[in-house]
């Protein structure tokens, strides 16, 4: 039985889904999570799509026998690649589903003022076409400039250093996005709003960033509320986190990013089906 | 003689400013710039005032010796304490000042719609005056509520991890904030950005905070232009790090906040005349 009392259940490949996730502290913090970081499968963006996949459907599986009255793809690759089998997994459980990618979508043609639009996003996502769908479907007729960054999630997972390799390496991103004159960027990976301030640097004032965090947490509420399963009150709620990697450097990563202690980060093991 | 060509000059008490400078490089990228942490001294925030201004006039008068074209208190505390004698100081090298205090306070009255705007600063700030001094001059007729945060500027400058003490230090500086009602928060020491999104989480979405650097990055813009002061081009900027202590853990923590590598950074010592 899916009620209120249940927590709202998310995963990402790692850390970057805690961008989502802070959001929803921030807006809905009266709510319960349960926060589950695929890190053994880290990073999702290079991975093998059918493989994917069927991991997809294990960890919703897995998370809505747990107990979730919603659960959030809190991450990009997964929402390009596996929406629709995380819908049909969710949809045994009667449990709904929210993405990353329409709510970014739909923002970024809103506020875009010259018609051209970045999407940075990993390799996967990118030859998903997700993003420039769902950006077509928007009926403006935008220009959609998209490029692969598949070393940057890996970067930010691992909690490196920032030094002139990784300067050279996010210029490089950058540099078909400066040149087309995109005026809108989404960041198409919950783990890049993470290195906003870098990227905002090296792309300049005039080109604004849109992140999923807040979309996202906003499309959250909007359903937890149309299925009356949003919770009451003000008491603060509580969160759990998972991971499939180490616990130690995702609870050290995590801590930073978040900037909030973590409690016990448990490991959880799945076999992938074949 | 002052020229186009010299770098802005800005000075902290530790990674404080760093907040600023990013601001700055991402508006103003074609300058060249030169900051010093005053690590040695950190924090300001708890010293004595008097001693506080000789420090402050000795730092602007090596600073501008070296040649710069403007000046900026990169410190909320600093600014607070010791903005007359560093105007007096660089008057005395042709140079302009630009401080944060202001910029914030005119920004938080534009914005605060119930009239109710928290400071959150260090305890020499707050006693000051300088905010509620730089609000009442707005003539909105605000409440202004003050919380000293003695504990915050030194959990960041050591780049500490987020536990649950840190959080039950944060939640108490926030209590009175919270109890006030306020809506729109002053971040008055420039390490608070730094915390951002904790303070955001405990604050919940209805609080709007206003960070300096933005609002600072502007005031350096009118203030070069004004005096045709102002680089011309595309080419980026160069930048120089200094710090009166150890380097190594300035370099460690300003390389993750600023998300850049910072090049050597030298240590350079003054002896405060007594």
């Amino acid at each position: 039985m899916i009620d209120a009392s249940l927590p709202v259940a998310m995963f990402d490949s790692g850390v970057g889904g805690l961008t989502v996730l802070h959001e929803c502290l921030v807006a809905l913090p009266q709510e319960d999570y349960l926060y589950l970081g695929d890190t053994a499968m880290f990073p999702y963006g290079e991975r093998d799509p059918a493989e994917l996949r069927r991991r997809i459907a294990l960890i919703v599986a897995k998370l809505l026998e747990r107990g979730a009255k919603l659960l959030v793809i809190a991450c990009n690759t997964a929402t390009a690649i596996g929406e629709e089998v995380a819908r049909e997994v969710a949809a045994k459980y009667g449990v709904e589903v929210v993405p990353v990618v329409a709510p970014q979508a739909e923002i970024a043609a809103a506020i875009t003022d010259n018609g051209r639009v970045g999407v940075l996003a990993t390799t996967n996502t990118v030859e998903s076409g997700a993003y420039r769908r769902a950006l077509e479907a928007e009926g403006r007729g935008l220009d959609v400039i998209e490029v692969a960054a598949p070393r940057l999630a890996p970067f930010i997972q691992e909690g490196s250093l920032f030094d002139e390799e990784t300067m050279a390496m996010a210029r490089g991103y950058c540099a078909p996005l400066r040149k087309a004159g995109v005026d809108t960027l989404i960041l198409g990976c919950t783990h890049f709003p993470l290195v906003a301030p870098m990227l905002q640097r090296i792309l300049g004032r005039n080109v604004r960033l849109v992140s999923g965090g807040h979309a996202v947490a906003a499309a959250i509420q909007r359903t937890l509320e149309g299925s009356g399963l949003a919770r009451e009150g003000d008491d603060e709620g509580t969160y759990e986190f998972f991971c499939t990697g180490p616990v130690s450097s995702f609870g050290d990563v995590a801590t930073r990013f978040l900037q909030m202690p973590l409690g016990e980060v448990r490991q959880v093991e799945f076999t992938v089906p074949a």
